[in-house]
């Protein structure tokens, strides 16, 4: 799917595109004139777009707008910050399953180098959420925002954040196997590699996290994301 | 961790390492003589290993292997070839999931030309396999085969292989939600980007594969693989 943003609008019902769209459109898809996509207006709807003009310069399509996009799970994600290689997959896998708000925290065991990378530009955050939702064809961009210091946000903001939710906290070796098929909200926090320290877990549990676990399995955190996504939703 | 192989062993409880795994506890772990690390035996005990040597020629360790691996997953994943650049991820994420045997399939959307990439080398495929059982702290060596022909597998090995399993076929779109926490075995079949053609589906369903999926969104293979394991498992 192709996902539409305002600028791309010149008429109500038409885009212009350039760029990645372009080159993708012409390169992988191999599209040509009269050629319908896959379409999605960014926070809107999602239907077709027939290519009215594909040349060097632009790639332009007639929409039709007329689904709905798919309904994000009720999840909110704190994620440790990963490590910048990771990063890029973590934010996609977590917006293609349908996370609807995404957290990056710091803790004890997050590299301070991490926190500098050009990933968190916010440019790259954008990007990566799109190609996410592009994958999962899907327009409705999670939120997103950036915990550095972990103890102001895990005292001032997520008690706000995960009200009336289930908090689960991953915690590899935890007492308790992830519940599963969560019916209502939950708010997961998954920690960096080589997990949480004591005090963080305190922190959390304080709050009513349930720390648990995938079972005796250490996986990577993108494997581990996805696998408590689909157990728990 | 750091797996053990039988050609690794100088005497029944001592072991010396170069290559990969001397430089990984020399840059990673900066080891120093007298260090523990967490050690398993491929296909036997888990334990821990005492530095007794380290140095640029090689990583000596004495073994106490004590420890049983976690059990696997009663599960079988057929999986349709992915791309070269997707499939270290994939063997490597399955395999830390636990699961015990893997075959990777032909299908008509999978590109002639990923039967050629020196991926499939037995050095990689092997290599991919490793680096997943280090991540888990597993030992047991997941079997795994290539059906590079689709109907000679379907209908001379399949039948034997998902044999007293649930066989369940991932298939955006499909009819039925992917049911949640199998006790026995499973069987699952994921097929390639683009799904799997109708004939494919078919000779699937005539086995008794159920199609389902995780609802309307498309994942990428490495993501709908941990989140369908996660449901399932």
């Amino acid at each position: 799917m192709v996902l539409l943003f305002p600028e791309d609008f010149i008429a109500p019902n038409r885009v212009r595109l350039v760029g990645r769209r372009l080159a993708h459109a012409r390169e992988v898809h191999r599209a040509t004139l009269g050629d319908s996509l896959r379409v999605g207006r960014l926070n809107g709807k999602m239907g077709r777009g027939v290519v009215t003009r594909l040349d060097g310069e632009a790639l332009e399509l007639d929409l039709l707008l007329d689904q709905e996009p798919p309904p994000k799970l009720s999840l909110t994600l704190i994620l440790a910050l990963p490590r910048p290689k990771v990063l890029n997959r973590a934010l996609a896998a977590a917006t293609s399953l349908g996370v609807h708000r995404i957290v990056l925290i710091n803790a004890w065991k997050v590299e301070k180098s991490y926190w500098k990378s050009p990933r968190l530009s916010d440019e790259n955050l954008l990007q990566q959420r799109v190609l996410g939702l592009e994958q999962a064809k899907d327009t409705i961009l999670p939120e997103l925002s950036l915990a550095r210091l972990f103890r102001t946000f895990v005292e001032d903001d997520l008690p706000r954040l995960m009200k009336d939710s289930l908090p689960l906290l991953a915690h590899p070796g935890g007492p308790e196997l992830c519940p599963r098929g969560i019916s209502g909200p939950v708010t997961l926090a998954i920690g960096p590699e080589g997990g949480w320290v004591d005090a963080e877990l305190k922190s959390f549990q304080g709050l009513g996290f349930r720390p648990v676990d995938l079972g005796p399995r250490i996986l990577r955190v993108e494997t581990a994301l996805a696998a408590l996504v689909g157990r728990i939703c």
